[in-house]
């Protein structure tokens, strides 16, 4: 998610804004997505599975979980560093198929200095019942903007 | 895009196959993706660019690209490996903002063996007068599950 | 490390057999490396940072670092795949300047199937109170070769 | 190779001030790695490979390919950028096990912007004869520290 500088006052983000931020990006809108935790270094996507998210195969396709793993990386990112934030790229290994209700990106910042955040992401489906699997793992840096 | 065992028949990857493949995507379908190259350890994956695309300051969101990459690193690597792939990874960097009509997504194959293939893969957009500029860069490994 | 396949018995990994198999790399033993944890899909690689491990500002090198993410990932996935793996590669993220006197490479396998591991692993420099300190984090994918 | 400030003037970096930070890193005097090429954001750094380069198979060990990458993207960046540099992470994917008389790491930025430039690196040994063989692809980022 290159380029993540809010049109927004530059105050610092809180949960409130992270979701305004998210329902202002027409793809995670397509997409379904929202922001369930946020706050200290991490931030939390969700999005319902469905038939349009997945694969020939009937699994989420791959490109979904990228999606949610660069932007739950940028927006833990944005919780440590504020709300003008680039992110320079990620790095993201694939576990096993990705089935399940609901997919969650749990992003958390391992390191935040002053012009860089380092972050890292898992990315887990949860069944009806609540159980989590893990999908993926991803790893990113992300810059601060301001 | 991890499991992408085909359903079809266990032939040779080919132009009309691929294509296929990508038909039977529900999010490739959802994205408006298409396969203009194919065959020789490459693949080129493109999409039109549209309001649906972008984040919040128009740009193309880094998920859409990331999409891109991880598609098509996977049809290069099933132009080398025949269909039965499954991508075990990758890493993508941003270089600037992504703006234009269209988004390509041009990989190829860097090394195949038996057992894996290791794929580039260059993020371009295309004005309406056909200039390319980079926007990101992938590489990833994508192993046979044949 | 690719093709990391050990030349002793095909037996389970075990402390003793991941000691045996560093000592069998040269490159090991010019760096002073040791494994001082291993089993249950978890390795610990550490080395006394010396004079020679360093770039031009006194820093340890980034290649130090990566060297040391590359071999605890590798031998994190034997632990849990058997001895006969192959690296398929990694990402490393830096975090802060490396410096101490001891650096120590925690790896630990998020995930193992029958032909892969993916694995993360977190790069510490130690000071003489055994204070630890975060400087860098990396990921990857170890293959099965057996 | 994180922190790559150098301690020579604030100059434009060339070949001679290349290798001379190169020759300031107890770590490649260790390894003994040279700079055979540098300028127009490229550089190729060079080691002849040693007994103390491999693993327990005898092929060059994967950290002293991540070594290479590492140093090179470093380098091409400084290239682009100046002397002041700090490179962010870098992804490495092996392609096969790595033979030769000489390990060649070949860098070029792909995009150098005001703050930060992406690069990509071939890992090639090189045969008695001069033949090139691909072991390994990279790419990183790499931060403008000036």
């Amino acid at each position: 998610m290159p380029a993540e500088t809010p049109t927004g006052p530059p105050a610092e983000l809180d949960p409130a804004l992270a979701q305004k931020i998210l329902d202002a990006q027409p793809f995670s809108r397509l997409l379904g997505a929202r922001i369930t935790a946020f706050g200290a270094g991490a931030a939390t996507l969700e999005l319902d599975i469905r038939e349009e998210h997945r694969q020939q195969n009937g699994y989420v396709h791959g490109g979904v979980l990228s999606y949610a793993a660069d932007n739950a990386l940028t927006f833990a990112a944005g919780a440590a560093l504020g709300p003008a934030v680039l992110t320079a790229g990620f790095s993201i290994q694939y576990v096993r198929p990705a089935v399940g209700a609901v997919l969650r990106a749990r992003a958390s910042v391992v390191h935040a200095g002053r012009r860089q955040a380092v972050v890292r992401c898992d990315l887990l489906t949860v069944d009806a019942a609540g159980a989590e699997t893990l999908c993926a793992v991803a790893q990113g840096t992300v810059l601060s903007s301001g």
